[in-house]
């Protein structure tokens, strides 16, 4: 049913386009899906890019455009006439347009905008291209259908038939007002089943959750999520119907928003793939090795202040790697809890404390279990009995400090409106690394000096 | 327009609960949405739920009952007798209907089925509780609107008038054949826009992608997300239609497998949530960190072997938290961008050489950094030419191997069809930590022994 990308699949393509068999590749080409092109496309040299899309109609060239790595399109596009990439941006809907015009160069966007021929579409993706990246304005497409609510059912048939020319897919029928004020919205079923005579008025649902063009997209995201909605209508300020939001491109927010959470995480600051240039994912993780750097050295300086210790007692250097690994992943279990339920929203409207102190509760459980079964291994290999406490000492301190830390920071940066995976990951773990040193050297040397 | 959960809101109810203020409440109830009205359950003592359920009508109750919380539902739920959970069941979408009926006890599982009123209702439950969970079987539903081919646009819309009973939101018309059989679906735009007197053979669209009903949940989204699908038709071996997934629950799917990931990579084991009891996620934590344990054992046992060497040069010790926290740093950016890469399929037909080159491009960049800055400063600072050396020589070549791990392993983890994430995270941090404590005191032992 599916198909399916294989590299023969691929190897036989490239014959095709060597020889130049443009019968077959045609026929190859429009049995495919956009989205499997685009797949194909992307595993192509250039040249055999622009050589078959060259042979795609005009409809399916528009979609496969949309579907390509950002990369191709980039140079698909800027081998194009500002004539031709008119024609395709006229096949597309608005949002997808607007979209691609923001990607072209400055200089070029107004005369790809001036060549393209429907007057309507060049107006919307124009008015499109106004709103800010994040908002629901940014992500909305103009293509819907509305009626008015003094209508009757017939004659809004044949204004959806009318209408209908310039939509994809239809979601639902929108009721507007004589303000053009969106009232509510009409399910298709409703209008299928409903007598032709009746009117809008009587049968539309008033019950309608919409969003202005300034809400962010996260917090449309969240909503289409919360209220399991497939599309949503966006008003402007004054509450007119300007536009429809559709799920497949809040699937692509969540999973964006999903991946930047991971990278930050992971201490990569900047949005990058794996398709990116050597010098770009360089710079993007170097900014958290930094950090991590300085931790590092503030590490050497403390461990540097026992010096004399570490001479008489060189098995306390021992366990400088576990205590900071530990205080480390214990850190990072927890943020990323707390992280989640902040990205999920599961965490609103409750308090820190009890957060805390159930961070604190599986730390302490975690910590007793930990420190338990070194102190048995130190006990059994070691005969230093200072070391075997210190080190069990030292663990479970860690552990409590790494749990509240690894909460108390992310709760603390969203508070104060900062994305809390931002500096979750190495910003925590750099300051587990620090504390958990200091915590191990200072038992250390109480126990050694009392014992 | 949007609900807005606030603090006041929720001690309001709390005392209009208190004081039985019924007239009140059913009208407060009346005006929510049922995802609302479940973020306050969230929010209120059990008592309270229960008392505010009690009020509430039959539709909105068995929505709400799906938006609660798992824990919520399962007290609420283990509070009804089976013929009430049953009215509930009965008000609910097949999927959802079947989810419910799933996280029941057992043994009364079977009571609440014999006692749905709806017959058709419950058969269909019954059906979907065959289907393995993680399949498309498990995620679909079975309320859909399907016509044969062989009947007029007309006879169509009649049929549709009596399908629709079941089904809330109509997504599109599937059109099977005399044998059932899945041959193409209907837009209702076309089926608005054409002649009543049609057949549906003639205007239907052929193309269609649907799954089976053992495709993986995974699948099941990459395709929907790949094909920008709305609702995704499911058939059985014989081709034959047997249910529908919509595209909110795959947001779901795609939402948690985000958040897996990220808990796999930070070392938590199972799927736990910041609202788990203190036991569950004390469980899930503890194997990593006993890896991690392990781990801080075994390199203390290798820095045990040069126990000599750190009483005569006790300054060789102050860099091991470095050392450690950059090896692991390094490997968990790599294998961060390796996992998100698998995730999303970008990484889909590319080959393993190329990846780890450019992997290691970038570790030779940031080491090259990073060990010249740290040589700089240890230079300034210190008057052991070896210590400086031995640091920046291990530093580079702990995160050239650290990239080459964080790329390695989990695109090896893929090829063996284990989850990259799984041992991912806390997996490559402990290897590099070993590592990195191996290689910088090889280093030093050699420097300090030549000069």
């Amino acid at each position: 049913m599916q198909f399916e990308l294989t590299a023969e699949y691929i190897d036989e393509l490239k014959l095709a386009i060597e020889s130049r068999d443009d019968v077959h590749l045609t026929e190859t080409l429009g049995e495919l899906h956009a989205a499997d092109i685009a797949e194909i496309f992307n595993q192509l040299d250039f040249d055999e890019v622009k050589y078959l899309y060259g042979l795609l109609e005009e409809e399916p060239a528009a979609d496969v455009l949309l579907e390509l790595s950002e990369d191709n399109r980039e140079q698909l596009l800027a081998s194009l006439s500002t004539k031709e990439i008119a024609e395709q941006i006229d096949n597309m809907d608005s949002d997808d347009a607007a979209d691609v015009i923001n990607e072209l160069p400055e200089n070029i966007q107004d005369e790809v905008l001036s060549q393209i021929e429907d007057i309507e579409q060049a107006s919307d993706i124009a008015d499109l291209l106004n709103y800010e990246e994040g908002t629901a304005g940014s992500l909305m497409a103009k293509e819907l259908v509305s009626v008015y609510a003094h209508e009757s059912v017939n004659a809004c048939i044949d204004e959806i038939r009318k209408q209908t020319d310039n939509v994809a897919v239809m979601y639902a029928v929108y009721v507007v007002d004589d303000k053009d004020r969106l009232i509510g919205m009409l399910s298709l079923k409703k209008l299928l089943i409903s007598h032709p005579s009746a009117f809008v008025e009587e049968i539309y649902d008033s019950e309608i959750i919409s969003v202005k063009t300034s809400t962010s997209t996260e917090e449309v995201a969240d909503i289409m999520e919360k209220y399991d909605l497939v599309v949503l209508p966006v008003v402007d300020s004054l509450g007119r119907l300007v536009g429809r939001i559709t799920i497949d491109d809040i699937v692509d927010v969540i999973r964006e928003e999903a991946e930047k959470d991971m990278q930050r995480m992971s201490g990569i600051s900047d949005d990058v793939d794996s398709s990116d240039k050597l010098w770009r994912s360089s710079r993007a993780r170097i900014p958290w090795l930094l950090v991590g750097m300085c931790g590092g050295i503030i590490g050497s300086r403390i461990i540097g202040s026992y010096e004399g210790q570490i001479q008489i007692h060189p098995e306390m250097a021992f366990f400088i790697p576990l205590i900071g690994a530990m205080g480390g992943n214990v850190g990072v279990q927890s943020s990323a809890i707390i992280v989640q339920g902040l990205a999920n929203n599961s965490l609103k409207g409750e308090k820190l404390a009890p957060k805390l102190l159930k961070e604190l509760g599986v730390g302490l459980i975690n910590g007793l279990i930990c420190s338990g079964l070194i102190l048995g291994y130190n006990l059994i290999i070691s005969d230093s009995f200072q070391l075997a406490a210190t080190v069990s000492i030292a663990l479970i301190t860690v552990i409590m400090f790494a749990s509240f830390l690894g909460t108390f920071v992310p709760l603390t940066l969203h508070r104060f409106k900062i994305n809390p995976a931002l500096a979750t990951g190495p910003f925590v773990t750099t300051l587990n690394d620090i504390l958990g040193i200091s915590i191990y050297f200072l038992v250390g040397r109480l126990l050694y000096s009392s014992f």
